[in-house]
């Protein structure tokens, strides 16, 4: 039984006050939280949690095993930090922080205390996107040709992230379940038509080795709401629209290949095979309960999280690299460190 | 009454040969195809056009006073020119000519000779583009944030043209009718993951003063059919679905603007209205069946139509500084001439 | 101010509690509810609401003006008598009791003592059939012609209600909202294709003066949820599907109309029109919000609420006879009492 | 190799013609129709077929071993008479003839001649029905629970036949296929909202043994186009949605059975399985070809086709029921002849 702590009770801190309560291998033992309003509803909620208001008596609490961050991402790196020197195992919201140096550093970190940060990227805890892990691993694609995704809505700009750092980041989560390999480059354009000082529109291209490319749209300014993901392998393909209430990951039995000799003179070599469609039942445990026994797993036995902070960091230096190419007008950078 | 001579009788050119044969003030006197076969066809279906096996001959035929032109690409320069010099008037299946250089010499040689191009992007011509251009005409758009585009299906992959002169063409073409003004920059990326040596997935994007962006997604390798333009205004955003057979243009009445002061101290000053959706009844007629009238009218009267040689020349010149853009890695590209 | 006693603190006793606590003109002063556990997650929630284990103590709290009723359909009639006869208005979860002549009887009952009975047929608060009610009382639809109803899924089968009670209910509701004329008959069919006892399938049918059918199909037995409900008139039709996110009313802008003379001989001379459809935006305030407000507005000034007792004896009329023709296969019976 | 004689070459026969024409066990010797114009069209693209201006002298052509009707249903049966007692296999455009009476007359003659009738109910032939009908023989779907169809739209009001003829005939033909039995009675309603004479709104009812049902809903008065049928079994279901061009067939792998003992006292003891939904690739070859591949096998065979003349004696009689039915007011009519 893992005892956690949770640190911030805005938005996020209750989902996972309530996820680690419920969940079989842990209790919550204290939350923290500066605002006196939300330390009362959590004991309105939970008479049994003991309250804080300052995270660093939380992290001091002996009793705990496990301190999960739900604060601003600008307070990441300072709690992580202490939460790890004091022997906790650490779980932060995504992304893991603001620099990759950081990021770096907290990894090592915890590398050197012999304890495990997982980074709550919850896309990759849901039914859908752990059926396309699934899909890949069992090699049903064939070789992976590429990853279009399209994050499209009217939504709400914030002063602290553009819309790379707010959308892209589930992407680059997906891939890291999906398409797990080191990307060779990073190439972004944004889009600010409306003038704010942050964009609201990006899209970010990565290319891999062997011309593999996946590129990712996304947008604050858009009347429809979209939220598709195209995979596509030489021997079939996926579309997973997170929006279907019922049928959100589609597999299509079409391949496509390059025929020895081609028989028409103007039409290339290329052959496609048409089959059916599957869309098979993806479980709906909610996300971040399942988030929860996967952390409490993985601390338990001392093991790397599929979220782990080495995860976390390379998605914040693709984050990065994505906002440093699209200032330079969509210059390609090398992804350098992995 | 105009006559009309149409060159090439292989998969476009019976099209045209029936709308310029129907049209109210046109007929077709004479075809030339190089094929036997091709010719029996004509002669099949209209005993009285004459038929000839070179082009040539047709274009010397003093009867004609307009010669349609639907032949490879890589002929349309040397046949509209030689049309041009002879004194007809010249219609060219798009794109105009394979290069921007022959392009500005087509519309010059037009010029001074007093005559017409008109280069059949029929798509300007179908009843959901003229009805976005008559919305973004009477303003109910605002201003024109960006345009973002998709068209993606398992393609024919051709050996003569890539993704981006069979696709994205398109969009460049209804970029014309919707958003005129002159770009400032190209930049695109490609992609061949089945290594053919033609690229099939492409994104293009282009730079317009005021922080505008256009984008196009191309593919010829995606498992669904997607036809979709989403046209952004801040009073509200037009959603283009190409492949809906009874609602293709949509309307949301949804508006966004920069609020004086903003309250959240966390959000920016961008505020959202909401409205209704419209989906205005669009004309049905057949679009190469419109853009006959309008040649014809433009033919008799002598006057620049809206799919001209200018506009012509323009597309092939982002197309070509596309490709240029894709092949430096998607360096941005200035548009200089237009 | 009205002070509200809930009774039946189960599925939907909560619900009530929440709306008619938050309302702007009443609260809840008590809650009865025969289990402990109810009573308890009560006073965890509304420290200041008293419960009680018995409705009749409830309903003898003097400081009580009116009795919401959230228990099995057959202690409605016991209750809501005795809430009535105590002196206070009352709200009934539908369907308003089990039998129409207990249903006359409380509408007798709160005649004689001056007072409002308001069944919460829910359905009738939504911004969508108050978009249809205003769509219909502004007379676009022109002449109504027919409604015509799908509501299936793979349902829950309960013991004490067949498909019609369950589902048909929420039709019969809509239409004393947008078509509210008595019809003249019913006639029911029912199917129990897995021989439960307890018909899963019906289709019901109510004729109307002037040719007019209201149609519904209801099952528990379809591999997909349909929702829809279309309301078609002379002038214009309406298309309302409830599981659509963003546009769940549809207006056509297409008319139907007798032509004075046929030019076709084998065509009968009816001729449609064709325009836009319209998605106009509807209200996405909550049903039971908008239900609290209109019953504090009606007790207050103790009118009629547009679902009042007669409206739910109607329905529950409705049902009986549907019920009664299914069991004599399809039998038309003929709406006697209104 | 066959030689046909197609009688009628208005609206269907000239597809008639060429399907017998390019298969590859007949040719079209001959075609009928008493307008000169329509002969022409046939001579224009067909020179080496012979007309006729009377269905007589085709029918006396002795080069002819099978006739096709593609005239008004009210001649269907004096043609077939003629062509049967010609010693010719016939063809009849759906519905077969106008009485059950007549069709009955015609099964008897085409038996006594030792000849084939094949009605031309083309929908049987489609690649989608096909399907279906393959996936209940193969017992996927369990034991057949239900058939609910839905035949919506802006229709042409026709003076000669009613909604039930026009669209519900449809539906008894797929039935035919995959729900073979013998119906046990019949119910109908239909309505004349417009006052037209003519119903253009039909609820048709089929009872079968076992409590199973099939229900079609068909009008000519939608503002939408909604072509459906859900195939209910007990071990899965099939969507069927002939409007969608690339999914036509869902076969949802959900089931649903009675369990030994409820463990909830309010809730049946019926439990449903979710699984995977497949759509499989359905074959997209022109179903008017597929049907003259079969019929030129079974007249060549001499064996019934699978839309033989009793097949469709067994649509003209439910049509007639539901007609009567409908006149009197959805009375339950069962179905005496088979």
């Amino acid at each position: 039984m893992l005892n956690y702590g949770i640190v911030g009770y805005g938005y996020w801190g209750p989902n996972l006050t309530r996820v680690f309560n419920q969940a079989a291998g842990s209790k919550v033992v204290a939350v923290a939280d500066q605002l006196a309003a939300n330390r009362a509803k959590v004991k309105g909620l939970y008479p049994a949690i003991d309250v804080y208001s300052e995270a660093s008596e939380l992290i001091a609490d002996t009793r705990i095993d496990a301190v999960a961050i739900a604060t601003p991402i600008s307070t990441h790196y300072a709690l992580a930090t202490a939460a790890l020197e004091a022997g906790k195992h650490v779980i932060v919201e995504k992304p893991l922080c603001a620099s990759s140096d950081d990021a770096a550093r907290l990894v090592d970190l915890a590398a050197r205390r012999n304890l495990q940060i997982l980074v709550d990227h919850t896309f990759v805890y849901t039914g859908a996107v752990r059926k396309m892990n699934e899909v890949v691993t069992a090699n049903k694609l064939g070789r992976v040709l590429y990853y279009d995704s399209i994050r499209i809505n009217l939504g709400l700009y914030q002063q602290d992230m553009n819309v790379i750092w707010d959308l892209v980041v589930h992407d680059l989560a997906i891939l890291s379940s999906v398409m797990p390999r080191r990307p060779e480059a990073v190439s972004a354009i944004y889009a600010d038509p409306l003038k704010t000082g942050v964009p609201g529109i990006a899209y970010v291209t990565l290319f891999y080795p062997d011309n593999v490319v996946a590129h990712m749209h996304a947008s604050w300014l858009a009347p429809v709401k979209i939220r598709q993901v195209v995979l596509g392998g030489d021997k079939s393909m996926i579309v997973y629209d997170d929006l279907n209430p019922s049928e959100k990951i589609r597999i299509y039995d079409k391949g496509v290949e390059l025929a020895p000799s081609p028989e028409q003179a103007y039409a290339l070599k290329v052959e496609y095979r048409h089959g059916d469609m599957l869309a098979p039942q993806v479980e709906s445990r909610e996300a971040l309960a399942v988030m929860a026994d996967h952390a409490n797993h993985c601390f338990d036995k001392n093991i790397a999280p599929i979220t782990s902070g080495e995860v976390g960091m390379r998605i914040v230096r693709l984050l990065e690299l994505a906002d440093r190419s699209a200032q330079r007008n969509g210059e390609v950078l090398r992804v350098e460190a992995w």
